[in-house]
C-alpha cells in the first residue's frame, strides 16, 4: 500500500519524483487491475501530467474518485447503465477541491449501482475469492492494492467503514456536512455522507482533514489513551465468532495500555432509530431516482427495484415519524459521548465475505451514519483466514479529530497485537 | 391569475380542455412575457403536447420550474453563463415527481446567478419598473403573470417568500427534506430548501402536498382562527412604514375575526442564528461552487465573487460553530412554536424596490429558512402604490399543513380587509 503522508512528504523533498511515482503505479495497476477491477476508467497519463503540474498539500497524489462523485472531464456512470453516457458539467466539489489542493485523479472507481447493493466487478485485493465490501468497492480496493494513497467514497449505511474494514485499510466518515456533499449522485439526501479511504489513520486524517479544511492532521502527534465506550451488547447483530474474539482481544490490550474501557449499553431509542434509517433511505432514494425510475424501469437492478418498491409504500407521515425517531436518537447519542472520547464496535460483523455476489452488511454502521457522527475503520487485525477485521470508532457530532486521534491510538494497539 | 385548483378541477370534468388552457396561456406569453421576461425557455407546443397525454392529479398542469433544477430535455444554466450549454443527463427528482402527477413543464424560469443574488432580465408583472424579487425571479412573475399556475423555486436566504411577496402570490417553502433536493444545483447544502408557487395559499398547499406526498390539501376545509405569534419588535430589521402599519391592520383584523395574537421578542439566541445564517451561507456556497470558480472565475459576477471570497475566508471552526448556534436556535424554536400555531412577521422590509439591480432583502426570511421551518408568503394586501405587500407564516418543523390553514385563514382576512 502507499502512504499518502509518506508520499506527500518525499514527493516534496524531491526523494521521490513524479515519474517514479506514476511508473510505481503503472506497475502495480498493470499487475494487478486484471484481477482486482478498482476502476471504472483510469488514465494514469493525464494524472501524470496532472501530478507534474500541481501544487498544494496534496500536490501529485494519486487520487481514486468512486464513480458516484461528478468529475467534469470524464464521463460518471454512478454505477448505473442508465448513466452509461453520462458526463457532467463540472466537478463535484469535492473533487475541485481536491485538485485544487494538488490532488491529480487517477480514474473512476466501481460503486455498487447507485451506491446501493447491487455489485460491480471488483474483487478483494486480499482475497480475490471475497467480496470487497461496498458500495465504495473501488475506492477501498484500490488503496489496498497500491492503485492510489488516497481515494474519495461516499456512506449511506456503510459504504466506507465497511469496504475499508474488508480490504483491510483506513476509511473515514467525517460528521454529517463537513465535506461538501454538491456534486454527488444522491441516494438518500439525509444519509449519503463523503468519506476518504488512506493506508492508515494518520494517512486518512491528512487527507480528510484537507479536503474538509480543517485540522485533522495528527502524524507526530503522541495519541494519549482515549476514554473508549464499548458497544455491548451488539444491539442490532451477532458479530462472527472470529470478530468477538479480536475485539476481546482488542479492549484487554487496549485496557493494558492505559485506556479507559466502558461497555454501554445502548438506550432503546437506537434499536428505533436502526429501523428508522431504513426508513429514511428507501423513502428518499425512491425521491431522489424517481427520474431513472421513469426513464429506464428494466435498466435497474432486481435488488434496488425492490427497495425502490418499498420506498415507495412508505407514506410521508412514516418518514416524518422516522425523522422524528432520528432526532430523538441523535440527542440521546449527544448524552452518552460526554462520558467516553469514541465508541468502539466491529465495523462489520466478520470479515469479507466469500463470494462477489453481496458486498456484506452494513448492520454495524447505518445507527451511526443517521446520527451524522464520524466513523471510522482502524485497520490491523486478521483473522485466522488471514483476512482483514475492522474495528470502528465512533465520534460525537464535531468531535472528527478526537475520533482519529483515538483511532490512531487504537491502531497502534492492533499493530502490537 | 391562474389557480391551479380551478384548473385542475375544470380539466378533469371536462368544462376546460387542454388546448383552450394552452390557448389562453399562449395568449398570455405572448402579450405579457416580452416586458416579463420571466422565462430563460419555453415550449407551448411541447407542454401541450404533454398535458394531452397526462394522467394524475396535477394532470395537464403547466409548470414552470426554476433553472436552477435540472431538466433532463432541456439545457439548464443554474442562471450562470458559465452553464449556459449545459444539459444534464436526467431531471431533477421533484422535476420527475411533478411529471408523473401530471404536470407539464412548459418551460424554465429565471433564476438570479446560481440563486444568489445577481439578478435576472426579470420585471414585476405587478409594475414592470419594480424588481419581482429573487432567486426565484420567474416562477413568481411567471405565475403573477398568468403564464403557469403552479412553479417550483428554491430559498436559501429568501427566495420563495420574498419574489411570492413582491409579485403578490402564495409561495410557500415547506420543512427542509420534505421536498427531495436532488438535482437542484447547490449554493448551500444545509440551507437550500424547494419551494412551490402558485396563485393563492389553497392552491400553493395543493401543488405542493402532491409533490411531497403528503395531506397537505385544505380547500374545502373551514379554517379556524389560529394562534398566532406576533414577531416584534423586528429583531433582524426594520420594516416600512407602510408595512408595520399593514401588519397592524392585519393583527387588528385577525383579532376581531377571532384568533389569539401574542406579541412574541424573540430570544437572544435568534441574533446569533441570524449571523449563523450568513457565515453557513457563503461558507457552504465557496465550497459549493468550487469547480466553476476553479474553471471560469471571470464569468461569475462581481456581486457572487465578493461573497465567495468572504466564504473562503471563514474557517472550519467558525463554520461549525455557526452550526452549533443553529442547532441551540432549533431548539429554542421548537419551544416557541409550542405555544402558537404560527409566527407572522412581514415577508419582506416592504413592497418590491424600484428597479432591477438588487431582487431586495431576504432579512425577514433567513433565520426561518435556517430553522427548516415550513413559511409561507400570503397574498392579498397592496400598498398606496397598489404594490404587493406579504404576510409571512412561520410554522414548527413538521407542521406544514397547519402552517398552510393558517394562512389560508390570514388571507381571507386580507381580502376582507
Amino acid at each position: 500500500m502507499l502512504s499518502a503522508l509518506d508520499l506527500a512528504r518525499r514527493l516534496e523533498s524531491g526523494t521521490l519524483t513524479v515519474d517514479a511515482l506514476y511508473d510505481e503505479i503503472d506497475g502495480a495497476i498493470a499487475a494487478r487491475e486484471p484481477e482486482v477491477r478498482a476502476f471504472v476508467q483510469h488514465d494514469v497519463a493525464n494524472a501524470r501530467a496532472a501530478a507534474g503540474r500541481a501544487r498544494g498539500p496534496l500536490a501529485g497524489l494519486p487520487l481514486g474518485v468512486k464513480d458516484n462523485i461528478d468529475t467534469g472531464d470524464r464521463i460518471t456512470t454512478y454505477g448505473s447503465p442508465i448513466h452509461a453516457e453520462t458526463r457532467p458539467a463540472v466537478d463535484a466539489a469535492v473533487v475541485a477541491l481536491a485538485r485544487r489542493a494538488g490532488a491529480a485523479v487517477l480514474g473512476k472507481t466501481v460503486t455498487t449501482e447507485f451506491a446501493f447493493f447491487q455489485p460491480g466487478p471488483t474483487r478483494n485485493p486480499r482475497n480475490l475469492d471475497h467480496t470487497p465490501g461496498g458500495s465504495s468497492s473501488g475506492s477501498a480496493a484500490g488503496v489496498s492494492a497500491g492503485f492510489f494513497p488516497l481515494a474519495l467514497g461516499t456512506q449511506t449505511g456503510g459504504s466506507v467503514v465497511r469496504p475499508a474494514a474488508f480490504c483491510g485499510i483506513a476509511g473515514f466518515k467525517p460528521t454529517f456536512g463537513r465535506l461538501p456533499i454538491a456534486g454527488v449522485k444522491y441516494f438518500s439526501w439525509s444519509l449519503d455522507t463523503l468519506g476518504v479511504f488512506a493506508a492508515g489513520v494518520a494517512d486518512v486524517a491528512f487527507g480528510a482533514g484537507i479536503l474538509a479544511g480543517r485540522d485533522w492532521r495528527i502524524d507526530g502527534e503522541v495519541a494519549t489513551p482515549p476514554r473508549i465506550g464499548l458497544v455491548e451488547p451488539q444491539p442490532f447483530a451477532e458479530a462472527d465468532p472470529d470478530m468477538e474474539a479480536a475485539q476481546e482481544r482488542v479492549r484487554q490490550s487496549a485496557e493494558r495500555a492505559g485506556a479507559s474501557v466502558t461497555r454501554i449499553a445502548l438506550p432503546p431509542i437506537f434499536r428505533e432509530a436502526f429501523a428508522a434509517h431504513q426508513t429514511i433511505q428507501d423513502y428518499e432514494a425512491t425521491r431522489a431516482l424517481a427520474a431513472e425510475t421513469d426513464l429506464a424501469p428494466d435498466r435497474i437492478s432486481p435488488v434496488l427495484r425492490e427497495t425502490l418498491e418499498a420506498g415507495a409504500a412508505i407514506s410521508g407521515e412514516a418518514y416524518d415519524a422516522a425523522q422524528e425517531t432520528a432526532a430523538s436518537a441523535r440527542r440521546a447519542f449527544a448524552d452518552l459521548m460526554t462520558t467516553v472520547d469514541v465508541l468502539m464496535t466491529p465495523s462489520a460483523p466478520g470479515a469479507a465475505p466469500l463470494g462477489l455476489a453481496s458486498t456484506g452488511s452494513s448492520v454495524f454502521n447505518r445507527v451511526w451514519t443517521l446520527m451524522g457522527a464520524p466513523a471510522l475503520n482502524v485497520p490491523g487485525l486478521v483473522n485466522d483466514a488471514g483476512l482483514p477485521l475492522g474495528m470502528q470508532a465512533v465520534g460525537a457530532i464535531g468531535a472528527d479529530r478526537k475520533t482519529l486521534l483515538a483511532g490512531r491510538w487504537l491502531e497502534e494497539r492492533l499493530r502490537d497485537m
